[in-house]
């Protein structure tokens, strides 16, 4: 994965927002060694800036890369912040207000935050699900008046479930979805869930979650009509659980369609499926895509987190136990990488197809924020 | 709870077979100090006849009763056993063979095995719901020509879900259920689930059992009708999944029904219930009842296995997050202790309405068996 | 266990400071339905005083006690809590300055605080190894001249220890003990220690713990004499572990003595102790104090913090696995309950012990503080 | 890392004995696109022999090489596995036959098993703390009459004690060490450990571990003299415990010197120590050497099972809290990774340090069985 030409040989600097928390130290570990970006600057609260990286942060995974142990953390702000492109761990307390700040100071903006999700101007993105959303951003641009843009990530269990969902939605009609989930504790950040709540235990209760779960399903698998996304008329009901698990949601389904498929049917259609037209060549060359971004297991137990969270290097869904359902049509099991697929890795390839310009990205938008040379087919 | 009349001041000797396992440690726990019951004989396989049973059962749980450890486990052979009541925690694998021999042998069998649930003429008892199947009884002794009887308890997830929808049942007529379910590794015995499966994971599989839940509910909400049971055309969707929990089996549950009810309505009738009409008093009178069969929590993030499993000592299901379905038209959360309520307390609350000859218990079935004077109202 | 005759037929008023927290929510549960102390009140930070005890605590237990659910807390402060008997579940951040408050306010103060743990005129008792210790209570008022009193806990890992070890010394002398814990992760309160850091992992480090362990248990072993404690000689090297396990501290001990004995021996002086002659008496007659405060198990794999911690109701201490140490003497494994017996629970026996004026507890002290009519022998 | 020119270019063949189970597919796993091994066959027991080995292995990490699930198991038989170098990770029940049916027909065998670890002509192997013991080679063929031979690997626990010891050792002389064990559930293989024994508990007892770390420490730190390992006159006091970790052993050690270190010499020692002398240039062409055998952690709370077992890709043992200890002279914490350098990981380097001839390997003994060309300095 070399350079793009448009970078000129140079990687891109990028920040990120929220960098001590656990999103936030996802994102600094899939960015060390990055071949496109650099990271230069970490930035989070009041309470971290001015204190050292490695003092600031609690790091909550193997070890922090030795060279940012000494980087001064910077308030969250534009005027302290210079890199072109921005990744956001931020909470949605302080979303609301800084991550504007920066698409309006020229910035572009991968958020994890729930707070601009559901705008109609603002692409909620999974590239191989939706990436035509991207084209939102010409809108966002015109109707904010903002230099930079803002791109968001979906919630991290609706992520798992929507990737499993659109090719199955592509080719036989999602109506009905049943959404049972076993979400692990990472999803809370940290310090996040007390032991003493999760240990031996299952919450059947996460705040917030299942209406977001419900909403963003249906922007994500919409279509882009006329600047705006088109919704399908999917109803969804889910549980929201939380189990003693470090990586990975697990999201049981039962799925109606509008043309009814055999389990076989399925499968074929998972396995086949190719994501959007035109981009599979633009993400080939993205180093975080990965080889199937659905796996597809026969084993009558799979797929499960802690053996299965790894696939693809964190960016795979694994979809298993497809099976008749006595109530809709079928029946299968879907999980994937909470913090990686579901965060951090999630908002990364978002930026590299930006970076590689893949169409409906604006013309220029990127260029003229990184003064790189503008998008190219791969 | 003194010792019915019926018993004429003497406790009923009971035999436990499959002892040394762990549903028969749990039928040894509960059993300690029981004020009808006194286990005078232990039963387990081939392998560990003949040995003390302090040598030939691995203890899971606290402390072995002392005067239990010495008692020499004896083959599960109804000519080696004598106790008139049987307490089975046989494996399905011989439990088809030796229940039937002892109820042929003029003993009264509670069952914790899958082999005879659906068989049309064998109880299959949840009192609080369905104490009428008893009357069964009659039916089975004529035509299998037992002198004895055999009543079969429930799986253990599908009692938890029972217990929570037969009110609501009752009251608005349930027509579809989805069931998603996250269950404790004490559901599957000792050994049973291997630690490196279920440390920090959860598997989306367990066999047999999601087959299981959908039949065995519609039997357990069935009206009995001319010694037959009628079950209702509930139709069950069921995604069963292990979690690393020790006790209490979680369900979460959306329900559609005959007549919608609000979450109020869902919330009261669950409150109201009293379970079947005239058995409340003889309930009452049994040491293993619970106060309530069901407990309704309002906390947003209950029941939890860890807190809720011990309520009514084990024997009740709590519920909770009783909130409207956006698919069906309500969804609420049921969990209860699976080797309690669902395996051996279930099955000594049977046994104790049997020997109260709570009707329509078979008169005179249960004296014939132990000697006893017979059924009495409370 | 009748109310003793000195406090004429009424329960004695006690209040629990700190009540919100995790040691503050285990004096709730311990003390709900006490036959000599009712709980009349209920203080805690003050950003809970003021608002509903149900609303102020997160509970982490079973259920909370129905009755206190709109019990308002009060602020942590003499002039706003009335009981005579005041049990401190607060943080060392404030116990410094609260409990000494309580003290001179004419209270006795139960603690649970390390602040006061190693001053020289403050008993740190648990009573079955040095109830002696109250004896100071004299000199503390003497010197302090506080018309109450303050009374202190071990930690709750030098707790377990000392339990075992008493009688080791008191019959071998100990002189060397290296002692390696794995300590519950409710020893760190709520929200304490965060799933992200413990799920499926060990980690070798509590804050302070291991200079704790290795001075207080000198204290703990002391003599009284002239009104001060004597240490004994010994010396401990302690390392801290904290593993997934809710509750139970297990600690691996390797002993040295004085006069060295046989693994046989250990089990026997185990077995055969009494405690501090003249209190058998006294304990037997409190509430809260188990039929044996260790129970001495032969199984090759006990004890179990799962298995083990509710012996005596989490009073008792569990010691196994005695055998020969090819370093010192004698290895043993002890186990406790860390908030029962080495917290609210151990508070509880010791004001029990006073109420009972169990000598040397000063004559009058309580009456004074009361208006119980003074100590009497049982 | 090139294959090594005495290969002639070509991948040494090489078979897993005991396949099937938790060691064996750690071995599988590990050789996966080995530069210079080869896996040609698998084999296990009876029960597995003939079948696919995507039927008879229950996998359990991650998914099994998809190349491997057609081909067929063989049984342990030399006269069924040609391969000339052997990775056996066969139970001890087996081993003791099979392991030396194995050298007699001419294959360099490198066994998990415990059964000759002591046996005074076989190298117990670590390379970087006592490669010198390959020599015995020579000796054991002398005397068995073996044209093969036997490498064996220490018990996983000490494999960790030893590589942290081994530079203190000969800087400073141990001569005491207690060692407190806190062990993942993998050190017991599939399915081993049941969850109900492990879940949220702690386990103070591993049959026969306490014994194996006593005895295998001394030979593994001994020199070797005239064909004969010197042990040196270290007692060792083991506490062996088990804990719900899924990988990584974790040992607290207090260390009593000949020559009294302060913590800043051992940190320095730790992290001076660079091996045997004259291994260095012969490790680092090793593949699966890891850059550092020893991490040295400033960390308070370090190391940790789950944060650091991936050291080194699971080669690399990590020490931390080095401090004073009151009754010995240091207190330090190792833990390193159980499956991988405590058993797969560890086979495989001493497999590749002969291959690569690295003295004292006998000359030719390797060559003798591959017809590579022999040893060859790097």
């Amino acid at each position: 994965m070399p350079i793009p030409d448009t970078l000129g040989g140079r990687r891109i600097p990028v920040a990120i927002l929220g960098a001590t928390g656990a999103v936030g130290q996802t994102f600094v570990r899939l960015l060390e060694g990055h071949p496109w970006f650099e990271v230069i600057e970490l930035a989070a609260s009041e309470r971290s800036a001015g204190r050292p990286y490695g003092e600031a942060a609690r790091w909550i995974e193997g070890q922090m890369p030795e060279r940012l142990r000494h980087v001064v953390v910077l308030p969250c702000d534009p005027t302290a912040v210079s890199a072109p492109i921005v990744f956001s761990a931020l909470d949605s307390g302080v979303a609301g207000a800084v991550e504007p700040a920066f698409a309006a100071a020229g910035r572009l903006v991968f958020s994890n935050a729930k707070n601009y999700r559901m705008a109609p101007d603002v692409p909620l993105l999974i590239p191989e699900v939706n990436w035509e959303q991207v084209g939102l951003l010409a809108r966002q641009r015109r109707e904010r008046g903002w230099s930079g843009g803002l791109i968001t990530n979906a919630n991290c269990s609706v992520t798992v479930a929507a990737l499993a969902l659109a090719p199955l939605h592509h080719a036989f009609g999602v109506e009905r979805v049943f959404a049972a989930t076993m979400q692990a504790v990472s999803g809370a950040g940290y310090p996040g869930v007390p032991s003493l709540d999760i240990l031996g235990n299952a919450i059947p209760y996460i705040a917030d979650e299942e209406p977001k779960i419900e909403a963003e399903l249906r922007k994500l698998l919409g279509r882009v009509q006329e600047d705006a996304v088109v919704e399908p008329a999917i109803r969804v009901s889910a549980h929201a659980n939380r189990v003693p698990v470090e990586h990975g949601h697990t999201i049981c389904l039962s799925v109606g369609f509008v043309r009814r498929p055999s389990p076989e049917d399925v499968v074929e259609a998972l396995r086949a499926w190719r994501g959007p037209e035109g981009l599979a060549g633009y993400l080939e060359a993205c180093p975080t895509a990965p080889a199937r971004p659905i796996v597809v297991t026969d084993a009558p137990d799979r797929p499960q987190p802690r053996r299965d969270v790894h696939a693809g290097r964190g960016m795979a869904v694994t979809v298993g136990r497809v099976r008749e359902d006595t109530l809709l049509d079928v029946k299968l099991v879907a999980m994937g990488h909470n913090t990686v697929r579901g965060a951090a890795g999630g908002s990364i390839l978002n930026a590299e197809l930006c970076v590689l310009g893949a169409p409906p990205m604006p013309a220029g938008l990127l260029a003229g924020i990184t003064g790189a040379a503008g998008a190219h087919a791969p």
